[in-house]
């Protein structure tokens, strides 16, 4: 257990802020008894796939619709997503279902489009320690969706969120998505302690993605309902209106039906742990 | 994922036995829908320590009583428990309170002594690839809780149940202790795609140890919480009686309160997976 | 061993160009039978600091002169560097000593500034999956030093560098500096086998830093001899006129005579693998 | 970096003994100026397979046979080695070959025959922490030579060797031989911070196996070179007269034709450190 001296000093602190944290996504409250549910496909592929796949998740209870237009990809010669044409699919499914939106930034040179017309900035977990890009965010008004890098500390995690805290922006919601591990089975590590450990050091809602750290459809939903019960304000979870046929991330987003499903559990798990999942 | 183009040539392998299996420690079935939970103190230190510590988790609902004789210890200047006399003292508890007892073999040569005395045989994370050890175990009839070791695989602990099994015992609980990664600020990773992995690729039952990755009473509970909204079949938890006291462990042992309302939360997320746990 | 099926596609890989690639900084060549040594404070702090530590490096024979001028830093309360001010000093560290200079840029929006005047531009393991940077430094000129982010793998890394290959500059010199591990005692693993595996996988040179893996002083000795005689073709350590009064990292900086003495050494082993170092 | 603030209360510490330990191992003696080489096959597969590697390991200047009797597979259903037999063999090319064996412990019950037969008793990664073998092994007079756990640090590897020295066996030497890592593409990390650290720690003699790290014949060489510039003691190295026929491990041993060009490369480079290798 590391010591934090100056614990007090960071703006992330428990010490510092022992009540709950809200954070306002334009008009959905994240924190307090409700969990909501972020949910859509990994990339934006056409309207057709994004209208449906957000019609399907909102009916099954998503709160916010989450997908990729810029994305980040290990080889550059991987799909790179429909950039701005993507965006403004995304904006338009955002005002047809009226809920907010999340999308991730990969380009500091974006900040101040997204600060227009995303409702929450997600940093991906390759930009976690972009100090640049987290300075920036932190001169503006949306809300932040951190991701942890790969193969940061909690407490370096933490440090990240100060970045944006520490220039004015309050709003930040941490997003585990699992760990590189020893492990060569799945491709991240969801490690409870990591969501046990961010929980006890700082006030900071906590999201868990488990798509990314579970690779494989069938591994989504535990990890999923594991992390409601250790305590997550906020799950993030890729859901396609046809995964097969899916330009990216084919084998762990979940079907419409499998989504519906996972809610329905989810709602009982929250519901043990004295939570609720928010309505879409 | 791995290829496992001969799975089913194991006797670990789900493709060889998709119904459930059950382990019988001597009457208290492990597997199906009740879920089990062992609990007792790291080390049997006295008669009345361990007493207490039954009686009070008994009472609490626990159906097996665990606790240390031979300790693996990092140094061999820490405690190394009370040996055969602490054996003894936790044969009595199991007598007395008529539930079966649950202790880790740290020698190849005990194997008999505790073939006869010990209801549920833990090999701990250091013993994980003692094939000698789990060869000899293979050839007795008492059951076995295999942990995993601390730098082990899914597929590489499997394969050590494996050398159980071979031998004909089929009576084999994998238990999932954490792992070591990258974290600083933790003992060891929590991580449920290890859990969702093992669940997927065997048909064994899974116990989770939360204790041990926790390393602070704590995270004892998110984690316990955690493991049985993903799947897990039974938890081996650590309470002492004074856990202030304790000669080992003793940032991470429950004391019989806090396991009181661990057991109350466990009871409704047990319920919210459609399971239920085992009345003690 | 992942399988490359596709390997000729990347500009990176060995199986496009087998012969010895070189890479000119402002004039020093990396790559060929010498092996090229930058080193210098891991801060620029003042000008008569830099000076003094330029001089004695270059004086035990560096080729290149590194410093820190926008440092990253996990907490945004650590000091930050002297920004420009530290650049100017740096350049005109360059200028005096008529040698190249390396420092790290940690804004995509300095791209133009460190094209103009920086020889060797520095991608710090935290944007080493910042592919909005990488692309920019491919549009460039200058050569890229390329450092592995501390949770990627060897195939993310080169993946990283095919993001700036791919832009048409070929002109990227990776950077080892150690991983995430395990392992509690020293920072980052400093790990011969991924440095054999960049080589077999690539064409590209190998730079290491051992300092940031090390730690502390005394570790940087062996790790910087073992490097060369695992192939790599250059160094970059970091050096300090006064250690002890360091802004940063003083632990692990070394102090310019054990900077000669590892010089003196270096040269036996570079010898003894049929090279030598570079004279400054 | 941990605390070791009791660590002259070690034997294996280096507050205890600053000056130069020497192992006798059957009159090779390991420590001081010369570095001994330990090379054969990882399984001893016939008489004619031993001898024929013998001869040339021992022809190239190896000082110590290798070789697998018992051999640990992670699977019960891999070739396990042939047992006493493989034991016969290895002896009898001890005796012709004038050379001591090392070869390695399986079964504590076999600790009697190992001590009479074995010059050098190896304890691989699986047993690290089987504290019971470590015991017994510190009550006899043979030297053991100590891997390291692939999960273990090195504090608890150095632990592991207080077991064996607390009971009265001296002669132990570290055997470093990698550690799991979030690197995919090699098999173990080859991690020359473990090998300084324990260096540093401890008054103890570091042996490293290049063989399982690498897991590829292609980097046993970088490894090994880059082991004695960071201060190796002893290499251990598969090597086999037919490698492609191997029952085991194919994939990592080397030829006798490779192994005699890796003496020549280790002699310069042992030569560059101030040290030579010993003359088989």
């Amino acid at each position: 257990m590391p010591k934090y001296c100056t614990m007090e000093a960071y703006r992330f602190s428990r010490e510092r802020k022992s009540s709950g944290t809200v954070v306002d996504v334009s008009g959905v409250k994240v924190g307090g008894r409700e969990i909501v549910i972020a949910a859509g496909p990994c990339s934006v592929e056409s309207e057709e796939q994004l209208m449906d796949t957000a019609k399907g998740v909102i009916g099954a209870g998503a709160g916010i619709i989450r997908g990729g237009a810029f994305k980040p990809r290990t080889s550059p010669y991987s799909f790179q997503g429909l950039g701005k044409e993507g965006l403004g699919i995304l904006k338009e499914a955002g005002r047809r279902f009226d809920v907010p939106i999340v999308t991730e930034l990969m380009d500091t040179g974006l900040v101040e489009l997204y600060s227009r017309d995303v409702d929450l900035i997600q940093v991906g977990a390759r930009n976690s320690q972009n100090f640049d890009m987290l300075k920036r965010l932190g001169k503006q008004k949306r809300p932040v969706l951190l991701k942890n890098g790969t193969g940061t500390s909690v407490q370096e995690w933490l440090m990240s969120s100060e970045y944006v805290l520490s220039e004015g922006n309050s709003s930040v919601i941490l997003c585990y998505r699992g760990a590189k591990s020893i492990e060569g089975a799945t491709r991240f590590s969801m490690d409870m302690g990591a969501i046990a450990m961010a929980r006890k050091l700082s006030h900071m809602l906590i999201c868990v993605d488990p798509s990314h750290a579970a690779g494989r459809r069938e591994f989504v939903a535990p990890m999923a309902l594991a992390a409601i019960a250790a305590g997550a304000d906020m799950l993030e979870i890729e859901v396609h209106n046809d995964p097969d046929k899916a330009l990216s991330d084919r084998e762990q987003q979940l079907s419409i039906g499998e989504f519906e499903e996972l809610m329905n559990r989810a709602r009982d798990v929250a519901k043990a742990v004295g939570r609720s999942i928010r309505k879409g």
